[in-house]
């Protein structure tokens, strides 16, 4: 079965700072029409950063949508489309957490929400580590957090944890160290 | 540490059929101020129906935002902020599926996207499966497929399997069943 919706026009609604707003009208492959609203985001990268100990670093921040705080794995955006997801990765652990990493390995990539969105997560976990002082951006406001890797995979099965992205990682890096 | 935003102003910028838009400012917590861009989404709810041959149920379809056929669990939009998170599941599971459950294990929450979004996803595994005829929507257009819950647990290590709803649901399930 044919499933591709073609693109009839294209309409950009809002452009931002982070992200962009478009309302598409498509073809569907019944040859009907149908509206399509996308939200364009540049993509993100998220990384495990595994101690020595076993113990996984979070950052605790205010999630604005949400209204609460949120226990996540350092993470940030890329700063344009095509950023380099492995750089971006480690910038992002270094102005959260302070720490840089000798070793990476790419735990597969992740899109949060297909229905409307096109943005891709990329997941690392982050192992050899040490650490200087966090860098965080001027309106940047996380604290740190270092909880064992076990605890975080029952806080993952208890619904103590709801980050998709933080979700992923965890169990992901759980199932390759056969934990 | 204080790590509330408060809202200062908020403006819609777009009102769609599935999303809003709104540009906020708000003050942070050293009292300066900072725009902030967040994506207003009903929420949905994620099925995995697991077979009792052990197989889950997947269904593809086309994804506008990626351009791309992408292999998810069965999965929907609340019909309304407030619908009750299960009964959407059961809809959504027939309409995609043709599949009733006997029964439904709530495995967590899912924030996806936190940074801008306030979607909201509920998890269930369904067993105990009788199946009658799907009933997409009129501009729904899906292709089901079974896979049975190891190979799957193995396309998400794999990085065959993208969506992050999908993944986390099959990596809970797995990880409940001991597998």
């Amino acid at each position: 079965m044919n499933l591709k919706e073609e693109t009839l026009i294209r309409e950009y609604q809002f452009r931002g700072r982070i992200i962009n707003l478009r309302t598409d009208t498509v073809k569907l492959p019944n040859g009907a029409e149908a509206g399509r609203e996308v939200v364009e985001h540049p993509g993100g990268v998220c990384v495990a950063p595994l101690t020595g100990a076993g113990e996984l670093l979070f950052v605790r921040q205010y999630r604005y949508p949400y209204e609460e705080v949120v226990l996540e794995l350092p993470a940030g955006k890329r700063d344009r489309k095509n950023e380099e997801p492995l750089s971006c990765g480690k910038r992002e652990l270094l102005e959260e957490t302070g720490a840089t990493a000798e070793n990476y390995t790419f735990l597969g990539k992740v899109y949060p929400t297909p229905g409307f969105c096109d943005e891709v997560i990329y997941l690392y976990l982050a192992t050899g580590l040490s650490f200087g002082e966090a860098q965080p951006d001027e309106d940047e406001f996380v604290e740190v957090e270092r909880i064992p890797l076990e605890r975080a995979v029952d806080m993952v099965m208890n619904n103590e944890i709801t980050d998709a992205k933080t979700q992923i990682a965890i169990l992901k890096t759980a199932r390759l160290l056969k934990q």
